[in-house]
């Protein structure tokens, strides 16, 4: 039976990376040695860390003063790793207060320096965004997450910041046009627009480094990586391989303004069903509403259950809530098709026929 | 053409580990998803990390004390990560300098404490492993590195000491027996003997943690890693999932005792023939050469490019020697075959009878 992924994360990949990608485990390109197998300094592995750096500055029009790094760790090792070089004892830096994933990037950075929480929607459980802050003026950096993967916002708008802009995007980014220059770093784990886990990508600005006083450690320390191509240390060469394999699929759909497009008939197909039913309720409302993970709640939850297991009977894959949340989630990134989305729908009017 | 691999990592596989990990990029065990695109929290996925942490308690025979961890950011990142964790301001930590890896780790460590280096072979470019040193009983720990990759050095006797015992193993874990017990701290980058890259294993005593004052960053917290079983955050689900096919087939080669007979030989085999050879000349000498990194050049260097052309017709790969080092270098680990230490031997043989 045909599968659908709905994981947030690792994530569904479009099928012909995954075929792509077996292939290359195997052997790549003809040269009679797998890919895991070569060695990161290889004129082989230097062509794909080329390729994969130039798709990113197309696919995200980047501007040249912009770096593209691969680092390991995940967003996790981010949320120390940002103010450990951007944050002195003594500064302050502005933190948008959105949910699981911020809280954890603020409890990192108060390691560092002052954090001001200019915004939160932790009275309601994060299942909104505040709107009405100010980014101080005196702030380091004003650091935001564009969407919140657990909780199920994203961002729409992204505002002016008076200082540099920090973003982590990783459950958004390739996923919607951005002007991305307009941040001066950007984080993301790779493992649900971009490719498998192993592979963190990060943007950052040069300018932006060197201005703390604090020693940091040269596996920390941005400039290391950015003195070295990415290849200070061995990088996890699989993880950056298949997101060249991801991105060039991107492209080929058309980049990313097409597949917005795309996600966006998606995701409004899925909240169409959750509104109309009347089993069923949306986490989120309105404008905050995420177009990457979808989360409801069944309005009975005695039949959680019973309509896991119409889902999985259906081949829909990983849609449980995260436990701070409960009820269901469907992650919907790039690579699911519009079919997938199809039978989640079907999935939810079955459930109301039975239960309604 | 067959290729032999002899890059210094990442590194050869097993063929069957090769066809299997490809094979689970397309689907894993028939659950009609890929291994790349599952949750880290799947339960398919939790049986891959506790099969492949029972494959290494089995295989290293560890203590129950012994704690092991995948992490991310390889060795590299150890270094900075192993005195954050365990040496205070202040306090001393003794280091042996045998090499280019060891002077990193020795870097990072003076960026939190006081490194007093109680043995190194920086006087002859390190072709030799110092001898004749004291542990010092005030140091919080003692740190070695069992095999230099680059040197081509191999510690055949690990000392007995009066502090904490911390091993850099990247490059002959699983390769020989040791008593692992008798450290306190291992770590390893996983792409020599273990696996592809992008996961780190690190073994270390509970008890050894929680004694700085400093705040350590949750990521870099072994502490954190402990308590969540490795899953934090998402890990590099692909490179752990090879280090468990790589570590069943150690295992059905005979575990570690067997694969370090056949290491032996091999080396014996290829160092005899650069002993025997009159053009060529072995880097180092006697019990301190390393069974897994095998470095020697030519007496006459004019002839460096016609030696590398003749092991590239041969299917020889990698043989180019670290910049520091100059000449040949030929890692050898547990998947190279006997078959391609006699290729290299003849290619050694051959270029003997076109240039004596």
């Amino acid at each position: 039976m045909k599968k659908y992924n709905f994981y947030s994360g690792p994530a569904i990949l479009p099928p012909e990376v995954l075929a792509q990608a077996s292939s290359a485990v195997l052997e790549l390109d003809h040269i009679g040695l797998s890919l895991i197998e070569i060695s990161h300094r290889s004129k082989e592995f230097q062509a794909v860390v080329d390729e994969t750096i130039h798709l990113i500055r197309e696919l995200l029009q980047l501007s040249p003063e912009h770096q593209v790094l691969f680092l390991q760790g995940g967003a996790s090792m981010q949320f120390c790793q940002v103010p450990y070089n951007l944050l002195d004892n003594g500064e302050k830096a502005a933190y948008l207060d959105i949910g699981a994933w911020s809280k954890k990037a603020i409890k990192e950075a108060r390691l560092f320096g002052n954090v001001e929480i200019i915004g939160s929607s932790a009275d309601k459980n994060y299942s909104y965004l505040p709107k009405h802050y100010t980014i101080p003026a005196d702030a380091k950096y004003f650091h935001l997450t564009t969407n919140e993967t657990i909780h199920g916002t994203q961002m729409r708008h992204i505002p002016e910041s008076p200082v540099p802009m920090v973003g982590d995007m990783s459950s958004d980014i390739f996923s919607r046009v951005l002007d991305f220059n307009r941040f001066d770093m950007i984080y993301a784990g790779a493992q649900k627009n971009m490719g498998p886990s192993g592979a963190t990508l990060v943007v950052v600005k040069e300018s932006l480094l060197g201005r703390v006083k604090r020693p940091i450690p040269t596996m920390l320390d941005y400039r290391s990586h950015i003195k070295d191509g990415s290849l200070h240390n061995t990088p996890c060469t699989f993880a950056i391989y298949v997101c060249m394999l991801t991105l060039r699929w991107l492209k080929a759909q058309g980049g990313v303004a097409a597949i917005e497009k795309y996600n966006e008939e998606k995701a409004a197909r899925l909240y169409a069903e959750i509104d109309r039913n009347p089993l069923l309720q949306a986490v989120v409302s309105g404008e905050d509403r995420s177009r990457m993970n979808v989360c409801w709640v069944l309005k009975d939850a005695a039949h959680d259950e019973a309509f896991s297991n119409l889902a999985k009977e259906a081949g829909c894959i990983g849609i449980k809530g995260h436990r701070s949340v409960g009820g269901f989630r469907a992650s919907i990134y790039n690579a699911m098709p519009m079919e997938g989305i199809d039978t989640l729908v079907e999935v939810m009017q079955s459930f109301e026929k039975k239960n309604g």
